[in-house]
């Protein structure tokens, strides 16, 4: 994996759930850069030949564990992180990358409306991991990132990793990607950095509540920005974020309503619709594609009382 | 203006607010192609010199014109009207396209921190409408759309053109621009379309309650699809919609908690903070200045319980 990291973080070295009392798996000084082998978020539970009778056997006690953490020399409370991340590669099994997206009964944004399991495998190339073909239906362009990304809470105790927090964690975050700088509040002394929940692809919102969940090895580079005083997690990306599927334009519906939830929601079930009507797939496939491709955006927020959020599905997944 | 059009409905030809009684401007064949000239959402009550006193003495009564009604021949409920958004061309005054950002005091995402009113005025070039300077503070790329476009709602009555409806209205999407195809629900006979709010350029969410409000023509040809049984609005872009402002990537603020709304604020006001600091802005210049060209989008939204909104904003404008 990553020939001119300082340090690695076997796939071994990983924990469930956020505990500032979890001793680090290793300690650096800022400015060190870290190869983490991060699982998929199943834990390994499923692979490459798994089928959706696996679905409602997963145990949730190992969903989701993240590499680390890290105590980083120096790092104390008000102090901010900086996370540079310098690059993802897809671990191989049985021969190829791979990843899967599932619909979980309970999760998701249309839990209601999709109570059955279902699961998708993905296979992609490892060395040029530029699309994956969703059956025969589709295409989708891949942009690997990491989808939990954090830092120990203040808080004592064992915390659940589902939740995102001010400290970063599950932020599933789709340009948290190669490139980027992120910038994460530190609240414990040393900071205690995880990374875990790597994403071949994923559009904004997550909607069906899973990505391309898929193990790759995450290669990162750890500073300090000494009292920065940060309330939230930002970042910046060093160019565009969407000309990986942008190019043959946008289907996009809508929801309008009061409440942004139920917008969302609406705005998501009309592109199933869609998809159903326009490309013959059925509701739970429609589903879980434009989970990993679709994309939630607040159109507008200010006329009251009704709000505009709008859903972009890449046209290219079909061209 | 529009050279190969069919009608021209002339600025005069506007009405305040939705109406299914109010008498049609013209009646149109589907398949008609028209252009409006429309006003900006002050109707003429601000100019490219007015100043920030002008604010306060707005008439409401006369904000946000809409150019029509047209009545499209043989549209009945459950059919869809099509638009197609052929262009728009700004309209010039004083020897030069214009337009106005304003924070009018109780209206927009953060009335209840900015409630001084505030006025910026936008000069660019018509014949070139690529960009405007924002003082000697940025430059804005510009992407013209109509902000309010829409059919009469069924019910009867005088209905405020603020809040957007299932047969669209003040949308304020900023995706509606030349080149694509809306589809709206039809409610009444005839549909009875109107067109106004012309922006020369907004972020998704036109947080502050204003964009690039600016007086264009727009040409737009009607169309029908019959028995659509469309829910809601929905649109198709023939190409990439944020190209015009991703080249040097973004700077990113969240908000993370279990209210859309709650994180949306938050995110916005991460961001006005971090060009506050980092840029010498004063807040409400820079809470205006977004609402132009930033970005709210939602990373995800199925963590339970906290949800991630994300706040893009392109860093083109200052390099």
């Amino acid at each position: 994996m990553c020939r001119n990291c300082d340090y690695t973080i076997h796939g071994a070295q990983h924990h469930f759930g956020w505990d500032n009392s979890q001793p680090p798996a290793l300690r650096v000084e800022p400015g060190a850069k870290i190869g983490f082998h991060c699982l998929d978020s199943s834990a390994g539970q499923l692979g490459p030949s798994s089928t959706v009778a696996e679905i409602p056997t997963l145990d949730f006690g190992r969903i989701n564990p993240v590499s680390g953490p890290i105590h980083v020399e120096g790092a104390e409370p008000g102090d901010a992180l900086k996370i540079t991340i310098d690059g993802f590669t897809p671990r191989e099994q049985d021969g190829s990358a791979w990843g899967w997206t599932a619909n979980i009964p309970g999760f998701g944004l249309l839990a209601d409306q999709f109570t059955d399991p279902a699961l998708m495998i993905w296979k992609y190339d490892a060395a040029n991991p530029d699309h994956a073909l969703y059956g025969r239906q589709g295409r989708v362009p891949l942009k690997p990132f990491a989808g939990t990304i954090g830092c120990a809470p203040a808080e004592p105790g064992l915390h659940s990793v589902v939740p995102p927090r001010r400290v970063g964690g599950n932020l599933d975050i789709r340009d948290l990607a190669a490139g980027t700088v992120l910038y994460l509040p530190v609240e414990v002394a040393g900071a205690l950095f995880s990374v875990g929940d790597t994403h071949a692809a994923q559009g904004d919102g997550e909607v069906c509540g899973t990505a391309i969940e898929s193990p790759m090895d995450v290669a990162l580079t750890l500073d300090l920005v000494k009292d920065a005083r940060l309330k939230l997690p930002r970042f910046t990306t060093p160019g565009p974020v969407t000309r990986h599927l942008d190019a043959k334009g946008y289907e996009v519906t809508t929801g309008i309503g009061p409440d942004l939830m139920s917008a969302s929601r609406d705005a998501v079930a009309g592109m199933v619709d869609l998809l159903c009507a326009t490309r013959g797939m059925a509701a739970v496939d429609a589903y879980m594609l434009v989970s990993t491709c679709g994309d939630l955006r607040i159109s507008e927020i200010v006329d009251q009382p009704n709000w505009v959020v709008s859903f972009y599905f890449p046209r290219v997944v079909f061209e």
